[in-house]
């Protein structure tokens, strides 16, 4: 779905500098754009890339007005402008509507007609798929869950019974809402199941990534506000809350009943304890464990720095003996005291 | 499915007092539940929240016999009682028995006639599922598995074949059971693969969190023992035993022909070596790396304390130079020793 | 399957020692080999278990000659050896040519004769699948997916459109190639999705664990060369590039843009930074967080040891004080100069 330049600016707004029929099938990196695509520059520091692209249309800041005699589009937001480019040039490939032959949809579930359920989707009792969503091959809905409208499940997802997804959701294949969280207690060396009641209840404009996994909580909610991006293979217990537009990297965890704030960015492989809250726009950095509650904004980093092998190895043997060694030194403050006060 | 207290204290045991027809139809925490809700106190520290809820009823410990004059049932163990009091009050409904249409079962597996075999799930030939128990949604089961009786497994869960599960265990969506184990011979540098004829033999009163995965051992087999619960995304590698009723959080990672004893409890993200051996009774902390056997029970910890990112930034390097730092300190103390033999 | 050591002699090298008649069934651990059964010995120092084996026959190193007089193959590489031994006497069982009644596929996809599609398989239009491959019960390939010759895709995999998979690809359950790369665009507050509009490249003879995720790239192609293995859990991001004959154990993350080098290996839950370059032949260690580019070759490790729990709350207050440590070191040995030079 090629666009001139012309058209993208009536679209997107920018202003447009050169010809405005220049004419772009796809957008590129710089360093690998063909003369039928268009490239960006976001930042200051990378326009010396401009020099040796071959792209044909450029969309850059207006500072850097100058830095390309190319067709090119002004904006103060170009990699936004650039993504919203995109989308309009690759849009999503909207299956057919309808339910799949190949799907099982119980009596009593309520699909939009202008709805999709692929081949092999099952849909449980009660449950509702609104307009224009799209329910991939194999996944599963369980009893009574809702998916809004608009909304986009990939092949082979999970959802259990009683969960709700608001509109123009993305959750990718293998990712798995409303699993029963881990609560258990102990009964004499045994373990003995609570029983998890609570829901999933995920808002609008959530992207959920491939193999993620949210459980339902014990006896209230678990809930993923408005807007937050998950990456894949990101863990979250029963009843933790994620704040609106919260973004959170892969294979990050956060365990049970923790209160995450709005605006956070969370690296990846990060680990966060239960029963804790985060402030609005924390930043926790990738590999980070986060063991209390975060009241102020800022942010926080645990990560071990690595080092070859053998220098690791002679640095982590004190490691284990941090104590012992601020002894030491306490010890020497006190005679260098002692030796100070003789002279 | 609401109860009397009355009928609660027959079933369940624990001392009535006050009304016994005061009807409950759900557990709640004591901040919101609702006067036809029961709630509970589990230790004396709590007992400060009675003041404000609206419960209909409790469970409390005998100590807090006195702590409320709300209808209520003293036990030893309130959590453990609240537990089977939701359970009660929460039965899992169970689908109809039978074999959906949309189901394909191969010819010769065995399936017992009051199992259930969801919507678009897959048995392999010589396969058994024993009664009462239910196959979700597009479960796969290959060929020769076995699934004891009164077991439910969630949608999109695989069984590799050969892989045999006791009775009641419960299989959260996604999980992978039985995939060949990482084993490579290096030939030339490229990796031939090492056969993987081992199983996964999983006990009786097993739970295992959605995403997780179990490989079946290389030459002998991978062992869960009864009783074991699992949360979400642990990896379990092959040849791994793990001794019953040990509980393993979310995220965690275990190597090959690891033995874990039994009644351990291992915190979120930790990562066990392989070939090595956990005593019974050993709690791991979250995020704690174990690089060598635990012959002894206790609570070992390897979490490294996060801060401000500036702190951090600043302690960091010396991190990777804490051993010329204990050089520094050596030298100091000899010289000190020096000025003290001088004065 | 059984063989003769003289037949396996035949077609797989090595010396044979004693009566070349002797029929083995299956391959087996030293210490519960039976009979029927042939072990290996791959090192010198296991040579002691040769004592009280019951095998009956062996695979040894040349130096291990006249280590037992049991029936016996003598190879430069016993190891390798084992894996070929226990590949041919396990032959991987290969189900049926065809497609299941139970499996969708889409006009125009183009399926070998001699492929197998399993049950409950979904297949987009225009993908190919190559001779002899097996795609297994509940897959979804997604439009124009091309799948090699001789591949196994066990259950439950997906494969989102346009990716492509070489010859002997070896995918198990719960894997997911191609899903959305993790790019937002912040636009005041809210994220705005970048498509992902480059796909999945993967070798030939590589092999993918259960539930590990590979991300689409977002402009170019995420790429998995030829020979690569990967554990179970692991997170591959967008514009990664994996090395040729790289192993990396499980639960790994790699970051967006990485290139990683050949006949790399990567321990287990290692983590990598974006956009850096790690050099052909690296090894990380287990746990170890690698943030930026390792031009040369080497052992590099970041975990932190462990310790019992009130040993490391003791040494781990210190861990976020050690820039004060430093100072109180220099300070001393500004005093100690001073003391020196007055003596």
């Amino acid at each position: 779905m090629p666009a001139t330049l012309a058209e993208l600016v009536a679209r997107f707004g920018g202003e447009l500098l050169g010809d405005g029929h220049t004419r772009v099938n796809q957008v590129a990196p710089l360093d690998r754009a063909l003369p039928d695509q268009i490239g960006f520059v976001a930042q200051q520091k990378y326009l010396s890339q401009l020099a040796h692209t071959r792209a044909g249309a450029l969309i850059l800041p207006p500072e850097a007005r100058d830095a390309s005699s190319l067709p090119r589009i002004l904006t103060s937001n170009p990699y936004l402008y650039f993504a919203r480019v995109s989308a309009w040039l690759n849009p999503v490939p909207t299956p057919p509507a309808g339910v799949h032959p190949a799907a099982s949809v119980a009596d009593g579930a309520q699909i939009a007609v202008d709805a999709c359920i692929g081949a092999g989707a099952v849909i449980g009792a009660g449950a509702q798929v609104g307009a224009r969503s799209v329910i991939g091959a194999n996944c599963v809905l369980g009893e009574g869950v809702k998916i809004g409208e608009d909304c986009l499940l990939h092949a082979n997802v999970t959802v259990y019974h009683g969960c709700e997804i608001g509109d123009r959701a993305i959750l990718h294949a293998g990712c798995v809402i409303g699993a029963d969280g881990f609560g258990f207690a102990p009964d004499d060396g045994r373990w003995e199941k609570i029983p998890q009641i609570g829901r999933v209840l995920i808002g609008h404009d959530v992207e959920i990534g491939a193999n993620t996994t949210i459980d339902r909580g014990a006896l209230e909610d678990t809930v993923i506000e408005e807007g937050v991006k998950l990456d894949n293979q990101i863990q979250i217990a029963h009843n933790v809350v994620i704040g609106a537009h919260t973004a959170i990297a892969a294979c990050t965890g956060i365990a049970g009943s923790a209160r995450i704030g709005r605006h956070c960015t969370i690296g990846g492989a990060a680990m966060i304890f239960g029963h804790i809250e985060i402030a609005d726009g924390t930043r926790i950095s990738t590999n980070t464990l986060i063991t209390k509650s975060l009241p102020k904004a800022g942010t926080y980093t645990s990560a071990l720095p690595f080092s070859e092998h053998e220098t690791w190895q002679k640095n982590a043997v004190h490691m284990r003996n941090l104590d012992k060694l601020v002894k030491r030194v306490k010890a020497l403050e006190r005679k260098i005291g002692e030796l100070e006060n003789k002279s």
